[in-house]
């Protein structure tokens, strides 16, 4: 490798050479007042566990170390600018939502995003547009939204300031979004992507092709899923001809701890340099050894390894889908696993998620023996019954404002009864843990036929213990 | 020391025991990822920087590990429920405001509250009354506010839901809020108090007390400020019969992020442990050791240690202030000490703040040795000029609301031309660093002589240039 180029990770080094002594926060004061007990898992890192001191920058007004390391990564992206963010991709995507819209304002969301967007809209006070997502039979799960969907919903809602988007999907498919891009800034609508899986995207092929690259105003990544960044590292780039920029940095700065952690900007530092390392000197070699491991998993009998066919979405090549050949339940198979010591990213009904490193696997001949010897005695054969599919409705809107929400008294009434009644909670059969009713939406008898469909074939509802009882929440408006 | 007793980090130190394969995020696998040049520095926490598996709890639900070191947290501080944040105070304060008020709501505050209490406010859209601190001319620098004013704001805004304190100051200073809490319970408003500095109050005399014994609501505690905890690390305390500690959950887990980091969440179960164990063992030796220190510095001819003589206030005995017996101001002192390498927390035109351990000083004599050596050429005699002091509306409310601010376009106008409109960026002189008008204020006479005054005195004005070629940006309405 060449001479390190992390200029923030550089400041902290050369300024714990000359043993500072610390009458500043944080109160381990460079680790030392820690005793030997725990001194030996955190001693090192503690020592550039610093604050603002000089030399050293401010996150939130950067003009030194942290503004270089921030401009060496938009310009690796190829972005306007990039933002270092160490409260996760949460604080990107509520910075991005919370910043591009206002109260009222008609959102496009894709049905099947994180949490932390769900939050967001909340937070915004929106009116959130909810467009579901293709289903693929391969991977027995959802992936990303067509360009079709998303059309429709444009042209039913031509008010609509926004359109935020989440891809790749947690099993690492991909769906191409230039089309959409380009007709929604035809129309000066925004598109907001959640690319937390994809911070590696960048690199180009065979990886699916980054947002960034796609038009995208606003991208969030999580350095810390698949490049190496510690927990809680983001990035936000910023590409937009329609968002207002500050209002970006006004959120990032009031929804992120005014002591930023160094440890975790200095991973963000050292992550983009990996990642600029790797697009200069090659990863064929990386792709080669993912392969080969691949290869060895497809040898043994007990294993399935699950491939999307569907021409819409490409697949992540660090990621890997097992399933059991026989009635074995991905849960099972995943701990299974978990006995040798391997640990699976995720579990399904049916599917094992495996996360492969941006880098050669360490050991892999080991590691193949181990899943081996764990899986030996599954049996091979008749596979487990169908996964429970669910049909969406491809857009549908919320029909009180989320201000409304708050003001309304709740009740719980029978499935029968609630027909024509809008929902209070979110109804979110598992699998596959996709919103099949969002708070506010009206209910419809197809979402009853299919709630009771559902509970028939054992599916549980997450965090609402109603709706096995054949209940539901609804607004007393 | 006793058998360690921290259930969080106990269980990550066994799960990396058995040298875990990790197919799973964060991207650097457990550290395997980087290369050599990086991981003598992060290579032991990487180890335990992992994600939620088996055994390992969820911060956002917890029910094992975590849950059973957040009620570890509570019985030392003696509260309902503890909280552990990764996204320090600054998301406490944010929650804590966010889930106690309602848009509109009058909510009064202290005026020199920290940047992340005023931005809860304008994300929370209530009605601001900000109070004035009192001066403390011994420090040269504001405190706490008085119950007197507090009661005054009460009686002048009698439909106010809940009162906002930021206790101690910057300093150390720290005043009673007995009183006040009694006042404003009778009278179903709540008390939250930012009391980021005082997380190691909780050990007694001769700390202050901590807000949480006086019967506040929500408390605050920044445990990597004084504690030994990692930068980020903090805890939120709720002992409140009137606040919803539903909202106080849901806002924490919307505004952290979704992959909270596991070497900080161990930090804070250790920083509880450490605590526990301090008051247990005793801290006297600490206290001696602190004090002998203060002596040593007391012999420095070229310095002045200097002590509030308030009696309305107790000073923490982890903060001494320093000045120079000189002209030197406080900024240049600084730069003197950190030549020698020694770094102060903290400088403004008269005062350098030191913040000591929460253990005994490694290497008291040679510390001593390089302060002394590094002023020894500093001239002792003649003080610098007086600080420039000023006088703040004891009680203050805002004209418009948030969302007006965020509506109604601005100018620029003259001094004289801006009495009687209102004020639409903070002004915030410096020194002190407390806004001498917030955003939403109406421009009175007296701002305008005071700010005539600073002016000719020489004073700055954060993040506002117009103010020293005397103008204001005001609303136009």
């Amino acid at each position: 490798m060449k001479k390190l180029k992390a200029p923030l990770y550089e400041a902290l080094i050369r300024f714990r050479r000359n043993d500072p002594v610390s009458f500043h926060v944080p109160g381990h004061k460079n680790g030392a007042v820690w005793g030997d007990v725990v001194n030996n898992t955190f001693r090192e890192l503690l020592s550039i566990d610093v604050t603002e001191l000089d030399g050293l920058d401010d996150l939130h007004s950067p003009t030194g170390v942290i503004a270089e390391a921030q401009s060496l990564t938009a310009k690796f992206y190829k972005v306007k600018s990039s933002y270092f963010l160490v409260n996760g991709t949460t604080v990107g995507n509520l910075a991005m939502i919370l910043a591009t819209f206002n109260p009222g304002d008609r959102v496009i969301v894709q049905r099947n995003s994180h949490k932390s967007i769900m939050n967001a809209l909340f937070l915004a006070k929106v009116k959130p547009v909810f467009v579901a997502p293709i289903y693929d039979s391969d991977i027995e799960g959802y992936s990303g939204v067509s360009f079709a969907n998303i059309k429709k919903a444009i042209e039913k809602y031509p008010d609509c300031k926004g359109i935020v988007i989440t891809n790749p999907n947690y099993y690492g498919l991909s769906v191409k979004l230039t089309s959409m891009i380009e007709y929604a800034h035809k129309y000066k609508i925004s598109v907001l992507v959640d690319e937390a899986h994809g911070a590696h995207f960048s690199l180009g092929n065979p990886f699916p092709t980054s947002a960034i690259l796609q038009g995208a105003d606003i991208v969030v990544h999580s350095a810390h899923k698949t490049l190496p960044a510690m927990t809680m590292g983001s990035y936000l780039h910023f590409n937009s001809k329609l968002i207002n920029e500050d209002k970006i940095k006004f959120f990032l700065s009031a929804l992120q701890s005014s002591s930023p952690s160094y440890p975790i900007m200095a991973s963000l530092d050292l992550a983009r340099y990996y990642l600029e390392e790797l697009s200069e000197v090659g990863y064929q070699n990386i792709i080669s050894n993912h392969l080969e491991f691949i290869s060895q998993l497809h040898e043994i009998p007990q294993l399935k390894i699950v491939e999307s066919k569907m021409k819409e979405s490409v697949t992540d090549p660090l990621k890997v889908i097992i399933q059991a050949k026989s009635k074995t339940s991905g849960y099972d198979l995943k701990k299974i696993l978990e006995i040798v010591d391997i640990h699976p990213e995720l579990a399904d009904s049916r599917n094992v998620l495996l996360v492969l490193p941006l880098a050669e696997l360490k050991n892999r001949e080991i590691i193949i023996k181990k899943i081996r010897m764990a899986v030996s005695n599954l049996p091979i054969g008749e596979v487990g019954k169908e996964k429970l599919t669910v049909t969406y409705d491809p857009i549908s809107e919320v029909n009180l404002t989320y201000e409304e929400m708050e003001r309304y008294p709740k009740r719980i009434v029978n499935l029968k009864e609630s027909i024509g009644r809008i929902v209070a909670d979110d109804i979110i059969p598992y699998p596959p843990g996709i919103p099949l009713l969002m708070r506010g939406e009206i209910i419809k008898q197809s979402h009853i036929n299919i709630i009771t469909n559902l509970i028939k074939q054992g599916a549980t509802f997450q965090g609402n213990e109603y709706t096995i009882q054949n209940k539901l929440t609804v607004f007393q408006l």
